[in-house]
């Protein structure tokens, strides 16, 4: 379960304090010339230390490419890749191995495996987002090739100043749209083009939360405030009075449909319409924060913990690139499944 | 893409006005005796004309069993079931034949297959939702053995008997409750509880966003706000004063632990922490209106259409089944990955 | 693991005596005007009471349609139908409840599920194939409209009208042929069109043998007798003499590349080389013999049997169109993941 | 397509002449201690170079750990590996780059991805096995402490010495044997035990032909020749008589039940019955040949080409540890596979 996707598929591997992070690319198309400083700089948007709102570590993040390419053009195979983790503290953590951080990772890997890596958050980190965002790159590259863009923004953040100085953390929400995405993409049933990029999203620490077009405000809609009209963008928005629909059945070349308005952010019956798909991410505020907090340690005595480490005082400026990555990568796997 | 599941496989099959409507369970437990009363009551739950918010389709909805079985006792081998489409009007959508009904999956279906079954709204039915609740009361009855239980209720829903009046439709909020699921449920990189649910959730006719324990409030708050404080449930909740964290390397016996607040909702690090899962989904309103809309047709023309057949004002009442059904698909199927 | 193919996908259900039998084919392109007639007489071929080596028992085999079709198209959307199994004689297996049939799947079903369908040998029955060949003659139908044709022939049966008089049963060897195949299917590394065949062909009851090409033959031969030597189709097989060979960057317009022999079976490195696939399948003999044999029940208790039921002699001539069907079956789909 | 397996899957990347060559181990249990001794001493026996049938590549081999891992001890999160790529002598190919070698994979990767590594064999190469016998070895781990042993050997080889004289190649046959395996392992319809086995060994390159138990000659025996009779391994072989078999419906404890004969090769119905699972795999000889051979170039020019480089004069010896490799990680995932 460290594979995303069904054709252009990932598959990740690495902890924050390990050897280091990376990933498989399996069922990126041949032939392709990789464009690595676009790689390189979707890197430094995902980086650390970049603004005054994240951590302190600071990773140089150079790629070693170990497959797949012959002259930076892809060969069809697995295109494996990975990042050396050199500035890794973990005696930082020597006090955390063996508390459990609030709403962290910690228990519940304890739980599931019976042994985890307490070494900077270890696969819980979101370092292991790296090798998505590397993936995410060249899936936006053979995206721009279709016409098909994917952009991202921070729609809400928590003051982030005041947190830092109080030793807390804020959370926000970040909006996404596709644009260009051709109707028909995305499978009615289970996989539905939503439901995929619902999953994707999920896949991001600290999401808890998403909604596609109007999302949770639709449930407060009628029906006819809700409804996305038709149109026929060649003749344009007019007035059809009372006509009722005529039978059709020899169809007029290519028609030009699309919809007046976009409550259904660009997917209707689990499939793209060719609108924009839009959707939002809520995230959480970081759970580590510097105000003391209580906790259990293992073996279930109260204690008290105030997390010093190198973090965030919020995920938000880094999370734009994070959402587009995994949406560029369902696009690309739903448009290899579209037939 | 008609599979959903890993271990525990539904693959669903049928069109709403088609001979038939089922799906086949693959990978259950052998030597299950099945509960065909408990089936055949969600069944009801699911059914249409049960209320005055639901449409006058009146289906009997008798389930013949077709493979798998011995005695009514699972063999292990692939559960095959069916139930007929006997109600079927269709001549009720021959004028919709040529027609894209707004926020509907008529174009979608046409842009993706050139072709679609018109009558009934064919796959894109709330009838193909028939099977996933025959699945879902089967895994329901085999986490009930484990002491697992899924109960969702609506906690919105709009103004059904005005909109009726109006020619209009409402839509609502269902929130979800496991309760008793153990910690250590899902997976944590592309596979964890939180995506599997909000996968699941978008599979359904309607959902538009789903939010996991605080959800999008979550985005709103402050880490120390935000985060569940870890409490020994034999000690109670103390106060640490600010005693620092002991190691404590030898594992005393069997600790128990949980959360004071839930504001994770059961998931933290994308796996389950033993306290209650709490989900909230958002349906937007059903998008057949009596009501007159503005739409094209497949030439393109433009007209108005009012969708009289049987519909629902509301479909949250028997989307609560739904919720729940696939929650125990996911929560029987993590159980089962669970090593 | 009741589901076969990657994109062109079957999934079956059904127990020899249950209900019916069936299956589920998704991933069908939309669009296909069904060949109902082509589809029964693939049937017909498989049948059971064929010819004097085969058993008595008649099915009507009448297929049910159930989703997915269109006045006879497909709609993209599941394919499910199904066979009801309507001439089972379950009392002629009472006695057989308790005891494990020599080389028969009695033994390991019960171990592996702790429960079996006794009936006529339930999910291990040979009439679980029927599905398959329903969802083979509908590949074949697609691979029809891109000029590739499979077919098998048995090259080898042990005498049949010999065993009968004796109580016993034979063996034999089916060799099958695609012929059409473009080059360049199948995935290298472990989704080799090989691999995908000998996976395939091992689904079969009674399977015991897969070679590919020369197969065995060919671990006894040098490199220079198994080598198959590249010609260009439009110059023809000529002598090069001594001649080194040239460098040749530029591509000239398309070259017509094929083998002088065919000792790879079209296969090399896994992918299709565009000459003949050809294979060979070993069938062992039917395990239900009239002569008395000695086994153990349940209990652990020695005792004799002498199955008399309806039993083929020799499987072998309704295995062809299995085996042709399970190829046909492979190559839709290793042609579907082509890109 | 380069991941095997289902629950315990290793995905592989690399080139032979490219940076690295390595893979990711996803599903393997946590808490196990690596032995890393083993893991070399299994990477020993495939190694180039070891005698006196193997080409003169020397690599060293050395296993670099990316993730996964805690001071030796795996942690449940996927287990990244890789070897870089250090005597490649990618000049020995320069000559190579735009011809067709008989019986390799040159020609069919180009008309599959319309570029190939012509560097080594590229993916092709056999030393893209490496990988394979790292998670193979971790496999062998986890089976030894279920008390599970898998041992290969070459049954049959060809004349290597007098074969290398003449610049020419040798096949062979490697049987294998796993020791201890339950009963119950596999899936029945299309994950049988021997199908993933099939699958496997076809996935190693240069394998043509594949047999289980008595295999190709049970296609010549009669089934009274060919059924494993059934004993209590407590009663011994004793004669039944001609007692027809009792009911016993009431299970006694726990009986234990095995065959006399293995003609089946331990599976029945796809599913092992607690005998030793045995099979064998023929291997062509290897295609590159120093004698001179007649074949074309990417232009369509008939030529003649002698490959020198460094190659095996057969594969067989290297083959055992690659055999026994992928039939240990079948054995571990359909273990895992089982309930």
């Amino acid at each position: 379960m460290n594979t995303f996707g069904h054709l252009f598929r990932l598959t990740t591997f690495g902890e924050s304090h390990g050897a280091a992070i990376g990933g498989i690319i399996d069922g990126c198309p041949s032939n392709l010339k990789l464009d690595f400083d676009f790689i390189d700089s979707e890197l430094l948007r995902r980086k650390t230390a970049q603004s005054s709102t994240s951590s302190q570590r600071k990773e140089p993040d150079q790629i070693e490419w170990l497959s797949g390419l012959l002259d930076g053009v892809t060969l069809g195979t697995p295109i494996a890749f990975m990042v050396r983790n050199e500035d890794a503290k973990s005696a930082d953590y020597e006090a955390l191995k063996d508390v459990y951080r609030p709403s962290h990772a910690d228990f519940t890997y304890e739980q599931k495996y019976g042994i985890r890596d307490w070494r900077g958050g270890g696969r819980a980190s979101a370092r292991t987002t790296l090798p998505i965002v590397v993936a995410g790159a060249i899936a936006k590259q053979i995206l721009k090739g279709k016409g098909i863009q994917v952009a991202a923004k921070v729609t809400f953040m928590g003051d982030a100043e005041q947190a830092r100085k109080e030793g807390d953390t804020v959370g926000g929400i970040v909006e996404c749209r596709i644009v260009g995405v051709p109707a028909g993409l995305g499978e009615p049933m289970f996989g539905k083009f939503s439901a995929e990029l619902a999953h994707a999203m999920f896949s991001l620490p600290a999401v808890k939360g998403f909604e596609i077009g109007d999302g949770f405000a639709l449930a407060m809609m009628k029906g006819s405030e809700a409804n996305d009209t038709f149109i026929n963008k060649d003749a344009g928005l007019k007035d059809a009075g009372r006509e009722t629909c005529p039978e059709s059945r020899s169809l007029k070349s290519r028609v030009n449909i699309t919809t007046v308005t976009n409550h259904s952010g660009g997917i209707q019956g689990g499939i793209t319409n060719g609108n924009d798909v839009v959707f939002r991410v809520a995230f959480k505020p970081i759970p580590s924060i510097a105000k003391p907090q209580q906790t259990v340690n293992r073996a279930g005595e109260t204690c008290t913990i105030a997390i010093e480490g190198r973090h965030d005082v919020c995920a938000l400026p880094r999370a734009v690139v994070l959402v587009e990555t995994l949406a560029a990568l369902v696009t690309v796997d739903m448009e290899m499944m579209w037939r």
